[in-house]
């Protein structure tokens, strides 16, 4: 019998939880905050047990997974830290950038023999709570595992193996620098042409009725939420910095070419985009 | 009697002849150098009459649609300054920018006392072809009007009533840097992006797998056609120069406020952009 601790049962959590639970080997239990949560999630068989506080589940779990918001795993490893658990427990987490949770796990769990692998599913909507909780959400999604060693990603890889995801080894750095520049990158750049038309052509409501597909599609995910980009940004700092130089300067590639009436350039450069953009869902 | 000449039958020119052509008081004579557009037209009613050379046609027309790709409209004005035509003819263009169009007509029309309004409609699809005529293709679209005087620009409207768009004057510089806002520093943010993931991350089958909705949207127009846009980001060079260096800027803002891990102005910049998306289409 596997003892499985799932901390935050939002969509993502309660969906692993759910998915876990269904296994007869399995015996997952749910920690959230939100007692509400709590009761959801055992009336509707989404999870075993229910705890309020991490503290009082960590020593019998086999398997911890940490589903809370990016900001909060951090805190939750360094109390980890402090608590004595099972000698072969594995401690995962789904936060979307790794650098700052990998680093932390190296310095407060592996001195006490703690083996954490660092987790990010390519899953998830726009909803939000436990009622979400979604025994397809991670079907065929990639799922990324940055290990501390092989032998912990293959046990923690067969754990999960209900979920059916594509779980793919990749390091820090690779995972990183791969979400700056299909995620965060794109963020700020929605942002970014949003907060330029509105300072060029002034409030939005005006020029509205002038804007076509094109705009509509680039300002898309302009809407999403200030608090969780923040964090989001601020947690992939390094990887989104190198990103954005490389931006502007291709940026100013075309601005240099319009500047020369420089059409071969031109040409060039639109003609390599349209051929990555039309590969880009091939496979 | 109003004999208007259409020149350029795709999907464009041969909308509009297509709805004017139905007026009892009109008679459209379509242009193209396609024999088999011209028959086509003929043999739907889209056309009254036909003729391949605008030269032949000219000096009977009440009004000269110029709905031909962007890049051949000057030189049509151009002849259309040798050639001797009716004293109270108007002259418009359906090119998506205006200042380079607007400055030869001003140079060679204007002397020649032939009057010229600047067109351009937030209309047409990804189809083209005189087939794709379309009697709703302006219906509540956005039709800017670039007057030489405003008594023209209302003679024109008037003719042009028909096609139920909601017509709009405006002047030569601020379409340009509309034009520039909302549809050639998308694109050129578009290519950017695509062209920066490929360099950083390779092969886009390669990393294509991993991309989500975000990513996938703000790349979508990339795919646009490279000749076409190459023309029309030269024929649009000052506004989109500025709008370029005003988008590095914002960038850079983003890139200070991640390095400085100064939270409080990402969630400004961030904030603010997603309040103006929201607005963008509440009218």
């Amino acid at each position: 019998m596997k003892n499985i601790v799932v901390v935050g049962l939002g969509e993502m959590g309660a969906s692993l939880a759910k998915i876990l639970n269904k296994e007869p080997k399995n015996q997952v239990i749910g920690v959230d905050i939100n007692e509400k949560s709590l009761s959801y999630a055992k009336d509707h068989g989404i999870v075993f047990g229910a705890a309020s506080n991490l503290v009082n589940v960590a020593s019998h779990a086999d398997v911890i997974i940490l589903a809370t918001p990016v900001t909060y795993i951090e805190e939750m490893i360094r109390s980890l830290s402090q608590l004595s658990l099972k000698k072969e427990v594995i401690v995962t987490d789904t936060g979307s950038t790794k650098r700052d949770i990998m680093d932390v796990a190296e310095a407060v769990l592996t001195p006490k023999n703690i083996h954490f692998v660092g987790g990010h599913a390519m899953a998830g909507t726009h909803r939000s709570g436990v009622e979400w909780a979604n025994e397809k959400l991670y079907q065929d999604v990639p799922y990324f595992l940055i290990p501390s060693s092989i032998s912990n990603a293959r046990r923690l890889q067969e754990i999960l193996e209900p979920i059916a995801a594509k779980f793919m080894p990749i390091s820090v750095k690779k995972h990183d620098e791969l979400m700056a520049v299909i995620s965060d990158i794109p963020h700020i750049m929605s942002f970014a042409l949003m907060n330029t038309a509105t300072n060029q052509l002034g409030d939005s409501t005006t020029f509205g009725q002038y804007v076509a597909g094109g705009f509509k599609d680039m300002t898309r995910i302009a809407e999403s939420d200030p608090k969780l980009w923040t964090d989001v940004l601020l947690s992939n700092k390094e990887a989104i910095l190198t990103s954005q130089s490389l931006i502007i300067e291709q940026l100013q590639l075309f601005s240099q070419a319009i500047e020369d009436n420089d059409a071969s350039t031109l040409m060039t450069l639109i003609s390599s985009a349209q051929e990555s953009r039309k590969n880009l869902l091939l496979k």
